[in-house]
């Protein structure tokens, strides 16, 4: 006898499969739809300029834990990661809604602080909070945020438009916020040091001014933000462009505070740098003649660590040898 | 020695306690902001037209529970409830967003079938689905949509807009879908004339071509749709127009099947119209002289229940008795 096929779970999948069943089923090309489903926002033809929309959950225990983060620094963080969104793009935020999922029993206090921050970061890049809803969730606080945006026709960046040849560049730092997160879950003692990569992953600071910067000044031929870890995020640039990416293992920015750490844990900074994400730091390709003007951009950073080349996946460079990382970040379900 | 103020639970303040909250210091007036926490949805003005957007979150075992509904239903009812608030503004839907939250070990098969749920309602609107989020989260399913839509700036509805001496209006029967809740939460045997309950819980219809009309043609003062009940959507409507309303028993229009079902189980009808929520419907205020034209718009409903009185709150008239019913009901949170 045959056995039943089994039924797949999420955790069969990954988030990419569950992506990818979602978006076949629910994809179409619509008038006006400039991108949907797999962009950072969805891009929609609205009059003279598009309008952006994007939305990001955050899952207690999943993507934050009340036993190291501060309900302040919470709410800072929900508006945050989805301004990062649309500093991708090249976009200006302009109007965010908030859906808060709570259990009856979490304090009134508690609320007040996650908003707070969320007030702090909407009155910082004056994206006022004009709707969402309120409901019960008694395992759990899930929280999503919704943040339109708009820029103008022919100053956005998508992933799909890296072209051969075009340097890959980071706006900052990778690992850091992959350290911090190390240090908060393993319970590591605060040392001076920590200081910064606990701030990367539990204050980021959305890269708005330098995404409408580089496109207006046209500069970049694709964009996405480093939500997944720099070999997810790049694959999807690659994939999206119909390109390969190569980056130079010694061209990854790695700051001096999260090799010390790493040493003081026995882990590896690249390892950090390369899957494990949450940087919300800008990774873009530029045509290599314009390369001078982002690298002049910023006393420090953006960082060139690659090129994008013929083929398909991304590949770190080591002494020569070549090694597929390609969407070896983080991902949902898997176990 | 005084004791400490007790810090007070989510669950002391209520839903309507944590929205004033929330609104309170988030709130803001802004350029362009028509309408912002506190209406259906937020309105923008956006060139010749208004944009719309609203978001609703369905979380297990608060909102649905997989023991009686399905994950088809489930999809379609994330969406319709969101089009809902779009019909209550009077608007046309546009485009739509996904967040799902779900434990990795679902069945790859039960986001088929969300999906296709959604991709239904998605199709019947012509409303595409062009991005969301996918993220794991153990404890359950929290499902998040978020629909804009848009509405010719003179041809829109807030709830803030009645006066005094409109007449009160409802697009269909309420307590079908309370009634339908109850039978599915304890388990009753269903019998045929309980199916009309049942898909008024688990498959509501959004009432969009009706919400157009009645704005198009300027029949209504003000309007809201039908999701925590009669008492609390009413008095939302009161509270923000300034005016009390009054509503009379024997106008509440409660179906047929709604009464045999309260009937067999021991239960109020008229309890599940005022209290139960959940509906559906548009409840809309109509000046006196265009109220024929709003009768004769369907062969059954909308209904008259009543008219909009000086004064505050929601009061419910029988034989001559009137009783102060606002905000009776659902409200997330509270035990």
């Amino acid at each position: 006898m045959v056995p039943p096929a089994k039924d797949l779970s999420l955790a069969d999948a990954g988030e990419l499969g569950v992506l990818a069943l979602i978006r076949d089923k629910l994809a179409g090309i619509e008038a006006g739809v400039i991108r949907g489903i797999g962009e950072d926002c969805a891009v929609i033809s609205n009059g003279n300029y598009y309008l952006l929309v994007t939305t990001d959950t955050l899952v207690e225990d999943v993507h934050f834990s009340l036993s190291y983060t501060t309900p302040y620094l919470l709410g800072k963080k929900a508006l945050a990661v989805n301004l990062s969104d649309i500093a991708s793009m090249g976009g200006t935020p302009t109007h965010a809604l908030l859906n808060f999922a709570a259990p009856p029993g979490l304090p009134l206090s508690f609320v007040r602080e996650i908003v707070r921050g969320i007030h702090f970061t909407s009155n910082r890049y004056k994206v006022p909070v004009i709707g969402g809803d309120t409901v019960a969730c008694p395992p759990g606080i899930v929280l999503t945020m919704t943040v339109l945006g708009r820029c103008q026709k022919d100053q956005v960046a998508f992933r799909s438009g890296a072209r051969e040849g075009d340097l890959v560049f980071t706006s900052g730092y990778l690992g850091d916020s992959a350290g911090g997160l190390t240090l908060l879950r393993e319970q590591i003692e605060p040392k001076p040091h920590h200081k910064t990569l606990l701030k990367a992953h539990l204050d980021p600071v959305p890269q708005i001014e330098l995404g409408r910067w580089l496109t207006q000044h046209k500069l970049v031929t694709s964009m996405i933000d480093l939500s997944d870890g720099l070999s997810t995020d790049l694959a999807h640039v690659a994939e999206e462009s119909g390109l390969s990416a190569e980056i130079f293992l010694d061209k990854i920015p790695i700051s001096s505070c999260c090799r010390k750490a790493a040493e003081e844990l026995g882990r590896s900074p690249v390892s950090w740098a390369l899957t494990g994400g949450e940087d919300y730091g800008l990774l873009f390709t530029v045509p290599i003649e314009r390369a001078e003007e982002v690298k002049r951009s910023r006393s420090r950073g953006p960082f060139c660590i690659g090129k994008m080349t013929k083929g398909r996946g991304v590949y770190l460079i080591e002494n020569g040898k070549r090694e597929d990382i390609s969407y070896r970040g983080y991902s949902h379900f898997l176990p």
